[in-house]
């Protein structure tokens, strides 16, 4: 770490870090021990290496002919109460992407080092402002667009979960070190920590451990979307329903200015969360999935799906029914399965009955609802029913969920350490092997928050970023 | 003037005034008599309303349920030393765009007010902050592209066209005062202004003011692109010479985040100038414009190029030129003729003599350059010549110079009232007429400045700024 921080922390880095392109105004960030000097060098106006933290200034740039870039503010932070933890400016200049681009270039030219996707973040985590958990996610911050996924990733920037594992890891050290200790005194056969007493809290500790690993299936659904699958015969309306699930996305409010659809193509934002429609590229191109791919390479895509959409023609036969269902029913073990009875439009409500008993019969799991995707008709019930079938609650919302792929590996790897050293306990075997497991399952944990950690892994998370921030 | 200044200061208005989309930060501007406590509604850290101007402090912005949104920093200004003259909070958040609107959503609920384009701005101006060539300077500040169109924004953004026009204005007003005391003793017959140096000093006036007007089609040019039409024969090389320069466009720091092509079609930067291809699509179109458009339309597109390339075959007999020079030169008086004699890596040395000796006397006038468009032969040198036919002197770019068509037309105005003044001296007609010429010339330059303004001008100025500037 000591060597990692040395290295990273020589260059005063600067990187424009308000979303690219023009607007009224944006903002360059320098952080760095030269950050003051470095745009001292090109300023007109107070000395910044003289004011406050935390104090905002006018002044001009001037470039190297003396001649005005910009009229700018510069917001003075000094280390270590910064977000980088080093003394850091920021230039808030107006927004024409040549000044940007021309002060990016002056502050190059002044010594200052383009900065890399995620530098300032990998500093303030260098420099012991937010552990590698938190700092994960403030790109998850940035990244998350519904109120379920925003909610969660601001938690864990927050530290909700580094101070849930940094409680585990206390409690992990305590018994470990009452173990070590018994190990020292080997010969005199002492046992200074209680067997019973340990046995009931690696139990407690696998127990939240676990539970942090398995939140996160639905914690990656809530980061990257509910996968969803529509399914059903040729012409039962698939494509329309999609369409028209895309064109509701109630969650953009888009007479505000800087909400530009992000086209994530195929996903929607219901109830604060969010649902992505899985190989729908197929079912748009051709409206008819099963037809072109092959039954068996259709319902192999349920196997993604946590829940299906089987869309009924309401106008085709019924006997169509049972046949259709025999083969989606048994991919549906543990997932929601949604009956979607479509054109209901055309048909009565005699036949309506008819079609619900049928499918009632078919495939008991299933909810049932009528709708016509075509003319709009129960299509928001439907939204409701995939809310409801996500299963999402407020309170998972405030406990600390697992988003990250990185993590719910390092937490496997850890319960399976607990498990093991909780095996050995129940064993009675030596404190020696005990201690062993339970230094893995620190380690693991550790990984999570970054007090362990390689050149690589850091690499690799932060190269994620967008630079700027 | 008061009335407008009450009824646009009355609410608090908020706007996302960095670039749309997502990115590491974003800034939320709030600005009026409101702002600090609107904030406050929504914020958890230190009492904005308590704190220094100019201070930044660290804080949470909680939705009305009390979670979470974002951790921010908000940066405090008190009016009147703000960019708008009064209180002024900036919200610098995580760059996503899901809390970009929520927050703005936020204070919108708070009270706030969406802002229209370009009110922070106009708000600086009611507030007497910048006047009005200088409000209008920062919207060219942010549009311009180039370092010309970069400089001289930023000079009149700075004030540099308003300190001339009021050192104008201060004159006439003088010159006025003089006149129409002696109308007050009228009938005593005195003259209290010396007509001869009246003369002088409207003289002196009436320069500087045409002077300025006829910047304008410089200015024009530096703010809008120099316009330049390709003519020839048909596949003279006419296009591929466009996609070669178009490619080299060497303004564009590409590895520099921020740096979006802008795509503005068929423009490129040279120099530090904006060249603008007239009717090129054309060109890339078919490669034949004459052939397609007929002859005379495509030179009648020359009226609005100031240069023009005249692309010639050198591989094609010498006989057709003279027949192409005898359309193209007479159309181009006043105007930067440049003939391009293209594939030069196709042809010897004596033909090359030949071609040069054909156009020399089919059009003296004409600059001659040889080059290859398809292997990248010589073309920077004909970037060059371009960049020398603009005429734009590093002393054009520190003289005030005109951009704005509002302006210029104001100063034509202005131009004929001193003129008619002028007119009144010489013809020794009564003070009374020429003193009613002097006021209506100030009139027309208070225009500019915007001392004298009317609600739907500044409606259509600051329609076209960007939201949240």
């Amino acid at each position: 770490m000591e060597q990692l921080t040395k290295k990273h922390t020589e260059d005063t880095i600067c990187a424009i870090s308000t979303p690219a392109g023009a607007g009224g105004i944006a903002v360059i960030r320098v952080s760095g021990a030269q950050a003051l000097e470095t745009v001292m060098k090109s300023w007109k106006g107070a000395d910044l290496t003289a004011v406050k933290s935390h104090t905002a200034h006018l002044g001009r740039i001037v470039d190297a002919g003396g001649e005005t870039l910009d009229e700018v503010v510069a917001t003075v932070f000094r280390g270590p109460k910064s977000f980088t933890g080093e003394d850091v400016v920021e230039i808030s200049c107006h927004g024409s992407t040549w000044i940007q681009q021309q002060l990016v270039a002056l502050l190059i030219d002044n010594g200052c080092r383009a900065a890399e996707g995620g530098e300032f973040t990998r500093r303030a985590f260098m420099n012991g402002r937010l552990d590698l958990s938190m700092a994960e996610a403030v790109a998850d911050v940035i990244a998350s667009n519904s109120r379920a996924s925003h909610r969660i990733a601001i938690s864990q920037m927050r530290g909700g979960f580094s101070r849930m594992l940094s409680s585990l890891r206390e409690q992990l050290l305590e018994f470990v070190s009452l173990m070590e200790l018994e190990l020292d005194f080997s010969e005199e056969e002492v046992e200074f920590a209680d067997r019973t007493r340990l046995i009931e809290l690696a139990e407690n500790i696998h127990g939240v451990i676990s539970r942090l690993a398995d939140s996160f299936s639905v914690g990656n659904a809530i980061k990257n979307g509910f996968p969803v699958a529509i399914v059903g015969e040729p012409n039962a309306g698939k494509s329309t329903l999609l369409n028209r699930l895309l064109h509701d996305d109630k969650a953009l409010v888009s007479d505000i200015r800087g909400t530009t659809r992000d086209v994530i193509e195929d996903t929607i934002v219901l109830g604060g969360l969010t649902f992505r429609f899985i190989d729908t590229a197929g079912i748009r191109e051709t409206s008819d999935t099963i037809e072109t791919m092959g039954i068996e390479r259709t319902f192999k895509k349920l196997d993604e799906a946590s829940i299906i959409l089987w869309m009924i023609d309401g106008t085709q036969p019924l006997e169509n029914i049972p046949a259709v269902a025999a083969d989606i029913v048994p991919r549906c073990e543990g997932k929601h399965l949604i009956a979607v009875i479509n054109k209901m439009d055309s048909i009565d409500s005699q036949r309506l009955a008819q079609l619900r008993a049928t499918v009632s019969e078919a495939a008991p799991e299933a909810a049932i609802i009528e709708i016509s995707a075509k003319q709009d008709i129960a299509v928001a019930q439907l939204e409701k029913m995939l809310v409801e079938a996500a299963n999402v609650h407020e309170a998972d919302l405030n406990a600390v969920v697992v988003t990250n792929a990185r993590h719910y590996d390092a937490l496997r790897h850890a319960d399976e350490a607990i498990l093991r050293a909780l095996d050995g306990l129940r064993a009675g075997i030596s404190g020696d092997f005990v201690s062993q497991d339970i230094r893995e399952c620190m380690h693991f944990l550790g990984e999570i928050t970054g007090e362990i950690t390689t050149h690589e892994v850091l690499g690799s998370i932060f190269s994620r970023f967008c630079i700027g921030k």
